[in-house]
C-alpha cells in the first residue's frame, strides 16, 4: 500500500509499505478514508524533533473496517469509525476517569502512521468509534477533525472550564485554537475572545463563535484582554500554540482562580514557580484524551450541528503529501485533509 | 504598643511601636489575643527574601475587636475574631468566586505585622469572622490555627480535589502539611499517604487521619506512591513545600488526570513545559483564600470536631520572640504561638 514516510526535516515522500494486517485479536485494519497532515508533524519536518530514521507518519484518521481480530466485539467489518491520536483500551481506571490519552495500555498512532491507505488500529474495541450508518462525503472531513483537531480544541476548552457565564479567551489561530473557539461555544461561553492576527481565520474564528477578536500579542495581548474583562483577566483561557510567549499569554490573561487549558506541545517552555503561584490560575492540559468526547462530537457532527472540517482549507491526493506538507508549513493552509 | 520587627537575616526584636488606629472607616483595631510564627516568616530570617529595612513581622492573627470605623457592619467592639494573611472585601468579583486572597482591594496583613498587641485590621467587614461567643482558652490555638495553615492546608487540599474514594498524598510535613492531612481526611479521602521522615510529625500525621506513611524523598518518594497506588499515582497530591525537589515529588507522584494542590511558596522553582504537558495532571495553588473556608473552619473547631492548634508545639510569650524564631529556624519546634 501506499504511505507518507518522512526521511528527514523537509522530507516528505509517499512509498510502498506493506499493508497492514490483524496482529493481536484486539486489532482491528481499516481502509483509510481520509486522513490530514497535524501542526505537531511539522515539528520533525522543521528539524525541531529528532527523526530516529525514516518515519511513517500520521495520527488522524476516519476509515472502514477491513478486518478485525478474534477478540473485537464493538466494531464490525464495514463499520465506518472514527478514531484518535492514541490507541487506548477504554477499560482501565485511567480511561475510566476520563483520560484515555494517558491509558496504561496507550499506543501512539504516530508510531503507526496513518497517513496511508490502510491502517492497523490497536485495542480497536476501546479505540474506534462507529458512526450509525456510512456518513455523506460532506460530512467525512468533520469526523476526520473529531480525531483530533476538533478532540483537541474541545478537550483544551473543557480544561480551562469554559462554560455558561464564562469569558474564554482562545490564544492561537491554528486549527486547534479555531476548534476550542467552537467548543468554548458550544459548552455555553458567554464571551469568546479570538487571539488571532490572520484576517482569514478570524473570520472562521468569528463563524466558530467568537464574539471578539483581538489582534495583539505578548503583553499587549494581555493587556487588551484585561481590557475587555474589567481589568480582571479572562475566566477561561486556551492555549492552542506551545511556546514560552503564548503559554505567558495564556496564564497572564487568566484571572486568579480562573482555568488555562493548555494543549499545544510546549517545546522549551519553562514556567518560573513564582509567578504561577502568584497567578492563581489553575492549569491543565497535555495530549488530549480525545476518545473521552468522540461519541458526542460524533453525534453533534452527525446532526450538522457543528461544522469542524471547516477548519481543512486544502484537499489533496495522499500522492500529494510533500505539497501538503510545504502549504502548512508555510502557512498557505491551515490544515490539509489528504485522501488515499 | 509591643510588636516584632526584624532588622536583618537572624535579627528578630521586639520593641515599641505606635498603637494602631482606625485610618479607613472600613477598618477595625483589634488586641491581639494569639499570634504565630508562620514558615514563610523565615524566609527573610534565612536571607532568602530580602528585607528593606526593619520590618514589622506577622500576618497570622485572632483577638477581640477595640474599634471599629464608621462603615463597619459585620464586627462589634467585644467580638472575638478570626482573620486571615490577607484583608478583602469579600465582595468583589474575584472574592465571590471564592478568592479572596487576590480581591482586587486585596491588603497582605504582613504589611501590617500582626506579632503585636494590637493590630489594624483593613476591610474588617470582608476579612474577619467573628465567633458567637468567646472561646475557651483551649479553643484559642484552634481558632489561630485557621487563621493561616489550617486555612492553607485546607485550601491545597480542595486544590488537589480530596474527596471520597481518593487517594491523598501530602509532600511536607511542616504545620500546612500536617494540616492538609487533616484537611484531606475531613474532605472524605479513603486514604491519606503523609510523606515524612520525622517520628514526632508522623505521628501527629496519624492523629490528623494520615492511613500511611512514606518516609522516602525525591524520585523514591514518588516510587513509593506508586507503589502504593497501583503503580497509577495518587488522585490528589498537595505540595505544602515550595522547592523544586518537592514540586517534581508531586507532580510525578500524580496519576495522569489527577490534581496537584501547591501551598509551598515555590522560591527557585521551574517547571518543564514538555515534562508538565505530558504528565496530564491539574496544577492550581498559590496564596491561599483562607476567608473562604473560615466560617466553615470556625464552626468545626468550636463543635470540637477538628483540633488543628495541635500543630503548636511551644508556645512563648510575645516578647520572647526571637527564640520563637529560632526554635522554628532551628526545627525545634513545628509552629510557635505568640501570646501578646
Amino acid at each position: 500500500m501506499r504511505g507518507v514516510v518522512m526521511h528527514a526535516p523537509g522530507d516528505v515522500r509517499v512509498e510502498q509499505r506493506e499493508r497492514p494486517t490483524v496482529v493481536e485479536p484486539t486489532d482491528a485494519v481499516i481502509r483509510v478514508t481520509a486522513a490530514c497532515v497535524c501542526g505537531s508533524d511539522l515539528w520533525p519536518y522543521r528539524g525541531v524533533e529528532e527523526l530516529a530514521g525514516p518515519t511513517p507518519m500520521g495520527h488522524e484518521y476516519v476509515g472502514v473496517v477491513e478486518e478485525i481480530g478474534a477478540d473485537v466485539r464493538n466494531v464490525a467489518v464495514g463499520d465506518f469509525v472514527v478514531g484518535s491520536f492514541f490507541a487506548s483500551d477504554d477499560t482501565c481506571e485511567i480511561c475510566r476517569a476520563g483520560y484515555q490519552s494517558r491509558c496504561v495500555h496507550a499506543v501512539p498512532m504516530g508510531s503507526i502512521g496513518t497517513q496511508a491507505e490502510y491502517a492497523r488500529i490497536p485495542l480497536a474495541d476501546g479505540t474506534l468509534v462507529a458512526t450509525p450508518t456510512a456518513p455523506t462525503p460532506e460530512q467525512v472531513p468533520h469526523l476526520l477533525a473529531a480525531s483530533d483537531v476538533l478532540g483537541t480544541g474541545w478537550f483544551a476548552a473543557v480544561a480551562a472550564e469554559a462554560g455558561p457565564g464564562r469569558t474564554v479567551a482562545v490564544v492561537g489561530d491554528g486549527a486547534v485554537g479555531l476548534l476550542a473557539v467552537l467548543a468554548a461555544r458550544r459548552l455555553g461561553a458567554e464571551r469568546v475572545i479570538a487571539m488571532s492576527r490572520h484576517a482569514d481565520r478570524q473570520a472562521l474564528a468569528r463563524r466558530f463563535g467568537a464574539t471578539d477578536v483581538v489582534t495583539e500579542r505578548g503583553a499587549e495581548g494581555v493587556a487588551a484582554i484585561k481590557e475587555l474583562t474589567g481589568g480582571l483577566g479572562a475566566h477561561s483561557v486556551v492555549e492552542a500554540v506551545g511556546t514560552q510567549e503564548s503559554m505567558m499569554q495564556a496564564i497572564r490573561s487568566t484571572r486568579p482562580g480562573g482555568h488555562v487549558g493548555y494543549v499545544g506541545v510546549t517545546h522549551d517552555v519553562s514556567l518560573d514557580g513564582m509567578e504561577l503561584f502568584f497567578s492563581g490560575v489553575h492549569l491543565h492540559g497535555g495530549p488530549a484524551p480525545v476518545r473521552r468526547f468522540l461519541p458526542e462530537l460524533v453525534e453533534l457532527i452527525l446532526a450538522g450541528e457543528i461544522h469542524p472540517g471547516d477548519v481543512f482549507d486544502l484537499t489533496l491526493p495522499l500522492d500529494d503529501a510533500a505539497e501538503a506538507y510545504r502549504a502548512m508549513d508555510e502557512r498557505r493552509a491551515t490544515k490539509v485533509l489528504l485522501t488515499p
